[in-house]
């Protein structure tokens, strides 16, 4: 029996075929045609399905399911009830478009919760029930897994953690229309406003006043010693801590699974969360576990590919 | 089919005979004799089982099971792994104890994850299957269920949504021995605390300066209103607010189920919960309904029966 995972993009989707041992078989890409809301993603993406059962040999009853990440809010019936801007998309349902081309089980799920899912599976969070991954990119997302599951929401909201209030003095709005989401710290761009912050506020020598200031040059000071950049990292540790704190004291997980561009970083990353974490969390939850993601832009296929083969 | 609702509290024992239909055909109570590390506690309860079996006629193959709520953090297998300071306990597991009396299913979570448990089954929060309940009695506890089930998290600490950090300015410790819990202000000691630093602030008139300030007279004051005291209330529901909407940017529930001592104010109580919430929350949580808890002192009893009856 094989699966499929597929993960749609605002650019790509990325799509793998799997074998039944959790062994990615072939990976892919299709472009993303969100033309006219978007209309042809998924056909495009039953065709490029087909297409490939046929390469391979494939007849539909040895495909055991077709898993789908999609970047908005989807519910437990598979149906994109809402946020899907990226792909031009409103409200619609994953599987039922696809049963129009395919005659496989289909199951979707927020695009961070299926990446959060494949860690576990497959990545950081090996081993684990209890997890909840940290998606710290452009914003900050999150995926929560309790049990083995994905813990959807009831409006597919479940695990967006980027958004939790952390800041009672913050000025500037969130993408989200708020003031002090933690995404506004904690992400790529939170990055760069801390670091723009510090380095307008005095006069302190640091690397970092000259070239592009990234959350790449940022922890590349960091590791060069230079103290602007290393008192940019606390701020951004405390934040991240002080919010994982808080979903610690709500879901109790066994581990935090850090991905995205920023936690190329690596462990040095971790050293900024693990001691603002402890210094906020409600002491039962502190013994929650920090792990890197280990799957990079593959977590979405792998995670998509769980929801079919897992369980 | 009977059922057994345990509900094991620091003074006292609640204990509910249940039928199919979720119909409490008895309830009774017994002391906590918590001398000696707690060790009568369990095997008082057994006998309690035994006795009112007899009393009814009923024999354990007539028993679908015992559900019993404790004060602590209990994990999946039903073990307290800590926690139970007011019991006197260590760690134990508690369906091996009553399994030494009684040979029927035995389950058991912590107090207040059964309560929300509870208050789903036949309270304020009966046909939710995502629900946050929330307790705001001496400190503030909470309860999430998740598809219909307890989120009991990896230590047992799933839902202790008290020990949010909420306030960076906080001077005063919480029982936790952190800073800026959400306990701090939103439990009816917090309450208190609040009105006393508002009342020390100025000389501004409010029946509040004469007499007992409790969570009670605030309340009352504010439906008689008084300036001062809707000033406290709405520093309150700002706390509140904020807590639940970070709870709503990790569980996305469709409701929240407001009880303890403090939600005996009513409605007004939401009134002022409510547009904090807004204020704070992640758009797409934000439908999140807030009802107030129905089944009072009963819902322990009423959620232990529902780990048996239930699903």
């Amino acid at each position: 029996m094989y699966a499929f995972g597929v993960d749609i993009g605002g650019t790509t989707v990325k799509m793998g075929l799997f074998d039944e041992n959790a062994t990615v078989l072939d990976k892919w890409e299709i472009p993303t045609r969100k033309e006219n809301g978007g209309e042809a993603i998924l056909p495009d993406v039953a065709k490029a399905i087909l297409a490939k059962m046929e390469e391979k040999g494939i007849v539909a009853s040895d495909v055991k399911g077709i898993g789908v990440g999609a970047p908005g809010a989807v519910d437990e019936q598979g149906t994109m009830v809402g946020g899907a801007v990226n792909l031009g998309w409103g409200v619609l349902n994953i599987p039922e478009i696809l049963h129009q081309y395919i005659n496989v089980p289909v199951k979707a799920n927020n695009d961070a919760n299926v990446a959060a899912l494949g860690e576990m599976w497959q990545g950081g969070g090996k081993g684990y029930s209890n997890m909840v991954a940290v998606t710290l990119g452009t914003g900050v997302g999150g995926g929560i897994i309790i049990g083995g599951k994905i813990l959807t929401g009831a409006t597919g909201a479940g695990g967006e953690i980027g958004h939790i209030h952390i800041e009672d003095h913050e000025t500037e709005e969130c993408g989200c229309k708020k003031k002090g989401c933690l995404e506004q710290y904690a992400s790529a761009t939170g990055i760069v406003r801390l670091a723009k912050r510090r380095l307008a506020k005095d006069d302190a020598p640091s690397v970092l006043r000259s070239g592009e200031v990234s959350a790449k040059t940022v922890f590349d000071a960091v590791k060069a010693g230079d103290e602007v950049a290393v008192q940019i990292a606390e701020q951004f540790g405390n934040y991240l801590g002080k919010g994982l704190a808080a979903v610690a004291a709500v879901v109790n997980p066994e581990v935090f699974v850090i991905g995205g561009g920023v936690s190329k970083a690596g462990e040095i990353l971790l050293s900024y969360v693990k001691p603002a974490f402890q210094k906020y969390v409600f002491y039962p939850c502190g013994k929650a576990e920090f792990k890197l993601a280990t799957l990079g832009n593959d977590a979405g296929i792998f995670g998509a590919a769980a929801l079919i083969l897992k369980g």
